[in-house]
């Protein structure tokens, strides 16, 4: 007998059939012998309603008012579930993220998980039920509702499945899996059968959109072996997991990209010890993420320092960037919002050195420019044009033989 | 300094701009130098949209999953509403009924208060902060949210008010406040400034839509005074409160009908002691409120017996009946639902003995029959054809000189 954890985001609880198709699937996992916990997003574009509705209210928006309003969300979707569970004749009781002992920080909009107090959820599986948890939501030790971010109920799902020692963590999308390239753009890009957690995170960094950092951390860090699959074909999807022999063999694994990255430049600083120290400290102050950087040779005494930050990022960047120039001594700053980063990941490329040679040829054959590069051991990004961008994905796809 | 309780209804939250103008006039009523607590229910339609959700999803309702989803209507209205007046510059928390401290016991659907404990309530209060309190909900001691039926936001306001010990509840609606009759029916029908909690009981019982009876008790009991207004002109509006001395003058105080009210007749009942008793056992036993009750007297040995109840009721009522009619030896069930009630309520009956004649002489003027009647100490109700109800409604009216 397993203990499945099924995490179902908001397309797969988007209107009464999707569901209806959900409890179905939920029953047959439970009268196939299983345990079962169910972690759901809100409905569809539900968050989206609830915060035009709040602009159009107040311009205003204590985070504290923010968190209790968005978790409305999730309760109707689970107790919706519930009553579909119940017609089929599964047991199915819904716990918001209080009730499920979600215990968080009182960072409201981004809390983090603190602790989780499962005993109900316990009960219920002792029981014969099935527990249907809120995803993205929990309770501050001051008895105030949190929410936690971005992809908050994929990390509520890894979350309870690592607490209850769960056997695998199903998050269910409307893709089928993590594929080598965007099928949008590489129509003959495979589905990865099995990635390891380190690759996802690289994947997940640059621009694979299907699940998010922190919940693949979090299920690295507590050895969650997660499976990302579709709820509209329910067919097998991708599992990840910890890296073991059987996934040596392949040297690249995937191609990403990116476009809403965005790049600025420093231009002219005078080339003293510590002026970088203070551009990047004046840049974390005001909580920008930096990804690549490149300081040009100085020739005359100055360099010009660029960097890429996410685009959301790029108007405070611009600001602090010229708040410093007279501080720097430098002569100005430029920003270029028309990039974006393609990057190769592969656990394979720590023990093959040709990785990166291939990169340049591919991109110098197809005449692409390569504006900056960053590493990592099974990681290479370039940042190009962002109109080449699809471009050069095509192109590392084919050259590296990804589709198999 | 005084501590009010406002709460305001569905219509009074329906949209952005309603919110906008309910915080203006909690911000108002602050900066007037009180202490508000403000109770809110779901925006407009929410819950009939959420109700027509589940009726999508599942025919299987388990009631605990319908209070989860009918709990999420209040979390959307409470946080907009606090977002609105932090605009204003009014710090204002919004609390869910498990946040509140309401507590209930485990009926889901129609809980009833049990305790409440205040304490965060108070303490925002001592801090100069507007408490904002999700109506209609509770939390059971097994802590599960439950709902309080219809009305429940009235009786969140009233009950609140009590703990609190609060001046005055403040029940905001669409309409200016109680009338002497429905002025949709009587254009003339008068505004009353203040109305005794046993008048407001009786008119609640037969057909006066503004109050809840069970929140009027529940005010009653805990004398409470109620201040029935618009929100939508902020004029001042109806009090209900303890009858006194100055009350005293009004023989007849308003004029209600029900048209919801339909009749079960029992034909041909046996005329022996205890089966009346046990066709009101069988219809008690499945809830059934049953109102006015009739016997024909006896001619040959046999009886009909008719009796009221709401319409949603009807079904099961004849259901109950028909069941019923072998065992106790009668001929046979009818039913009329194209009846309705009409009510004169006035404290003043009690000591003014010439109503009931007035009240006959003005049906029979009208040429309308009176079908049934049922009186208590300030009340008089007679059943009439549902078509006869609104001119009935308009010839009392006038009779008893009500418009003033």
């Amino acid at each position: 007998m397993s203990l499945l954890v099924q995490k179902y985001g908001g397309s797969s609880v988007a209107d009464a059939d999707r569901i209806r198709a959900v409890a179905d699937h939920v029953a047959r996992t439970r009268r196939a012998g299983n345990d079962v916990v169910v972690v759901v997003s809100a409905m569809g574009k539900t968050t989206d309603r609830l915060v035009r509705l709040a602009d159009d209210v107040s311009s205003v928006q204590p985070n504290r008012e923010v968190d209790m309003l968005l978790s409305s969300g999730e309760r109707i979707s689970m107790s919706l579930l519930c009553m579909a569970l119940a017609e089929l004749g599964v047991e199915a009781t819904s716990y918001t993220g209080s009730q499920a002992g979600i215990i968080t920080d009182a960072v409201h909009t981004r809390a983090k998980i603190v602790e989780i107090r499962a005993d109900r959820l316990r009960a219920t599986l002792d029981g014969g039920g099935v527990p249907v948890v809120a995803g993205f939501q929990g309770m501050s030790l001051e008895r105030d509702v949190t929410t936690l971010g971005r992809g908050g109920s994929d990390t509520t799902a890894v979350a309870l499945a690592a607490v209850l020692n769960a056997d695998v963590c199903e998050i269910y999308t409307d893709v089928s899996g993590v594929f080598s390239a965007d099928p949008r753009i590489v129509p003959e890009a495979r589905k990865l059968s099995r990635i390891s957690f380190e690759e996802m995170l690289e994947m997940a960094a640059t621009g694979g959109r299907v699940l998010m950092l922190r919940s693949v951390e979090f299920a690295r860090n507590h050895g969650v072996a997660l499976h990302v699959r579709s709820s509209f074909t329910w067919e097998p999807g991708t599992w990840v997991d910890e890296e073991d022999a059987t996934m040596e063999d392949a040297i690249v694994t995937a191609v990403t990209h990116d476009v809403t990255e965005a790049k600025v430049t420093v231009i002219g600083v005078p080339d003293r010890p510590g002026l970088a120290a203070q551009l990047f400290r004046g840049l974390a102050d005001r909580h920008v993420n930096v990804d690549m950087i490149v300081q040009n040779t100085s020739l005359h005494g100055t360099t010009d320092i660029s960097f890429t930050v996410p685009g959301y990022d790029l108007a405070v960047s611009t600001e602090v960037c010229e708040q410093l120039v007279p501080v720097l001594g430098a002569s100005g700053v430029t920003s270029d919002a028309d990039v974006a980063r393609v990057s190769l990941v592969g656990a394979g490329m720590k023990t093959h050195p040709g990785v990166t040679a291939l990169t340049f040829e591919t991109l110098a054959s197809a005449g692409i420019n390569i504006e900056m590069i960053s590493t990592s051991s099974i990681r290479i990004s370039c940042m190009v044009r962002a109109s080449a961008a699809e471009e050069a994905v095509r192109a590392l796809h084919a050259a590296f033989d990804l589709a198999g």
